[in-house]
């Protein structure tokens, strides 16, 4: 229903509010009298050719005009409308997935029509934060079972763009972070593609970590390509590094990483559904998937691992998949670099097989990319490591990272941070335990991921003997305000490396 | 932590969010760049006495000068802040409460403590909507147990002010809502007052329904008193009927019935621990409560009203409350009048013995005025309906009602709806069924309870024979938009009244 009275003009207020739709409206404006609007109705805003779902803002002062309206800047861009063009208003008709999910928050199955309608539903805007987060909260805790992870992952597939390599084989790799500094996906990719296989490597950014792998490979290269782009550097190179959500892959997925990312929760469900509609999504046959184990990353327990990844292999071949799940020790953080820029110190090292390049960091590549080629069956079994070790060691895996950098548009070097701050062990002893938790904590707080300099330079391994005095590791940041919130967080906090 | 540099001045921007705390600073502000701040960063705002946690939203536009800051009305409101002042900016510490709701998100049992302690975040506005939706989802669907709506239902009184009434026995009571013009309370607190009993009746505003207790009252008197205020009224009269936010009892389910409201959920736990600690922190002692069971009522089945009953008796013994429950029949709306202003109509009627008055809710508020009285000790058990009905026809009761009003501060007449549409049957039969959702729907789409006039006019009961063409129900609104807008949601489902 389109009342043509309740129309505005537009007025670019420059407000800037991430992924939320906010219209503003004055208080005495005609359409919010006439329709009964009050701050924070949800309402919908359409120009000629589209509309938004947003909520109102209301205004009471002069910023706006009488018979003006604003928007933030998401939905003034969803809607390509420009200074003064004339807007309509009207209520918001029901939104009827969110029955689904209040049927969800009442412990009910879902099947895939509901969840399809969902996933519709929030990829067009139409869900608030408030609902969003309902949503992720209701399937969290082991609330779905397998058939609705299955059915999750396939709407979610079916929502976004679906890529086609035209090859039978197409290779993947997924981490369950938790572990910082893990940032194994850059050596994998280089070795494999230097093999001559498949893979184009769509990386999310950090959910609740101080680096994703997109935020990483963001300091060396530009990880925001088109489809098209994406095609070329894959043709030409056999595998690229870009960030997954410009590529509009399972769209949703990017939404629902932000609320979870508010909440700092990451559910088994929206995990495996996040992380194989990708997969699928992005044309890729055979993936192995990395769960590394430890009291404080995000998998804690054996048996947790073991669930999670005869749930992956399950509604892996639900959505047409092979997965070989690798379970991996996850003790302590990874390397020494923990922060975008550090992290890429780190796998430069590796890459450029310097001596002291972190040998942890090594291992594990070659663990998973030796996995990999076994997978795809192009390697003989038991012959994988052997052979992703080949590669590395000859160089041929860094001139191929170099090629895909620089395919992607550019290949820069890395940083150091204007702001630092050494710490040292305050008695001897050996380090007992690395909280990977409160380690990540301490790099987000000093600026990572935004802050792509920031981060923690680890200096100590579980196992080390140390002097009293001893450099335990260094601070990085880009402002002050940063690096003394950081140091702050560490002197109230004294478990976050134990010496014994 | 508080960096002396982080000082900007104060601009009113006249911004109205609700409940939400919104920071408003511009992209190249100083602190911005040196704290490494984003858009919808939670950050802490203060000046000399006090602070808020708010959001940030991003200016990029003049609207705000360099070196100022803005707020929307709540935070500046919470703030007292003056045109000019001087604000500090700086990181929010980790909010550690919300590790209890991840926690519950996780499946694990809180104990009182912990509710304890995200019941003070929340007042304190530190959660974000996005938090307050987890919380709320997260506790939903049977996911506490007794002991855990017993910990909130306790945090929850804690939380806020508790009243005393130097008094033996307080009486009160409590629908269980879902059923549209189900208005007994006032005729109820009337009946008790007359009789004698301390009854001061604080309401909640409606939830998910069409019309709360105190929006009703408000149509005919003041709701919104200070808690002196209540005092003088109870002390004069006997009784009340307020809104229960202004009087400050259990605060954080005032902020928690918004997201409910905004995901249209009234879940068990925090029903019962919403409905026990306003009654216990306004000092309540013997309390009855209706739960009318229905197919479209709140409560769906005899099964889940027993249960409801159970746990009701339970958190009431473990809070200190006796409480009598008493099922009903919840298959159809009660009386004529949906929305506001249309049930005040209804309840005077009663209240005045009038010939048209509706039967079914004068049978219900004596019913449950009855088992009050026995409730309380003071009347014999048998004789409480009867004792109820004589103080009502005798007239005594509408004059305690008038007092109560004046007392309150006014005593207003009824209006009529300036948009009306009257909605005819389209055949010959019998009533068969009447849907109390949509047709609270349909009240709720006419614009109750922010449009007090706003409503449905009921004309038809179950099982009335009726002719085509015969009156079914009249449509109020206060605006065009509003009236169309629920004539269309009418249109649009033909099983809101089932003629058979």
């Amino acid at each position: 229903m389109e009342i043509k009275s309740n129309i505005l003009k537009y007025k670019p207020l420059g407000i800037y509010t991430q992924n939320e739709n906010v219209v503003y409206m004055r208080e005495d404006c005609h359409v919010c009298i006439s329709e009964g609007f009050e701050a924070l109705t949800r309402i919908r805003v359409s120009n000629l050719t589209t509309s938004v779902i947003a909520s109102l803002h209301i205004i009471t002062s002069d910023v706006l005009g009488l018979g003006e309206i604003g928007l933030s800047r998401i939905a003034a861009k969803k809607l390509k409308v420009s200074d003064g063009e004339t807007l309509y208003v009207s209520h918001l008709e029901p939104i009827e997935s969110l029955s689904y999910v209040r049927a969800k928050i009442y412990n009910q199955k879902l099947d895939y029509k509901a969840y399809k309608e969902i996933i519709t539903d929030i990829i067009e805007g139409d869900y608030s934060n408030i609902h969003l987060s309902a949503f992720i909260t209701a399937c969290a805790g082991d609330r779905m079972d397998i058939d609705e992870i299955s059915n999750l992952t396939k709407a979610m597939i079916a929502s976004g763009k679906q890529l086609d390599w035209n090859k039978e084989i197409v290779v993947d790799k997924h981490c369950i972070g938790g572990l910082p500094g893990n940032r194994t996906t850059p050596i994998i990719v280089a070795i494999t593609a230097a093999y001559g296989l498949t893979m184009p490597k769509t990386s999310s950014r950090a959910i609740t970590s101080p680096a994703g792998t997109a935020d990483t490979m963001e300091v060396l290269t530009n990880v925001t390509l088109s489809g098209k782009e994406i095609k070329r550097v894959v043709n030409q190179e056999g595998g690229c590094l870009v960030w997954g959500g410009s590529a509009q892959l399972s769209p949703a997925d990017d939404i629902l990483i932000k609320v979870e990312k508010a909440l700092d929760i990451d559910s088994e469900g929206q995990l495996i559904a996040s992380v194989l509609s990708k997969k699928a999504a992005a044309g890729s046959t055979h993936v192995v998937i990395d769960i590394p184990v430890g009291e404080t990353a995000k998998v804690r327990s054996e048996e947790a691992a073991k669930k999670l990844k005869e749930h992956m292999e399950t509604v892996g071949k639900a959505v047409g998949l092979q997965i070989k799940v690798v379970i991996t020790d996850g003790c302590q953080p990874v390397g020494r670099g923990i922060g975008p820029n550090l992290e890429a110190i780190d796998l430069l090292d590796v890459l450029q097989n310097k001596g002291d390049a972190p040998k942890d960091l090594k291992e594990r590549a070659l663990l998973l990319a030796g996995n990999l080629l076994e997978l795809s069956e192009k390697v003989e079994t038991g012959k994988g490591m052997e052979t992703a070790k080949e590669l590395l060691e000859s160089g041929k895996a860094y001139q191929k990272f170099e090629a895909i950098c620089r395919a992607q548009g550019r290949f820069s070097k890395t940083l150091i941070a204007p702001f630092q701050f050494e710490m040292y062990a305050p008695k001897q002893g050996v380090i007992k335990k690395i909280d990977n938790r409160k380690i990540a904590k301490l790099a987000k707080l000093s600026g990572a991921p935004q802050s792509k300099l920031a981060g923690i330079w680890m200096n100590v391994h579980l196992g080390d003997k140390i002097e009293k005095g001893q450099l335990l590791f260094t601070l990085y940041a880009e402002s002050t305000g940063e690096l003394n919130y950081a140091m702050e967080y560490y002197n109230n906090h004294d478990d976050i490396i134990t010496i014994n």
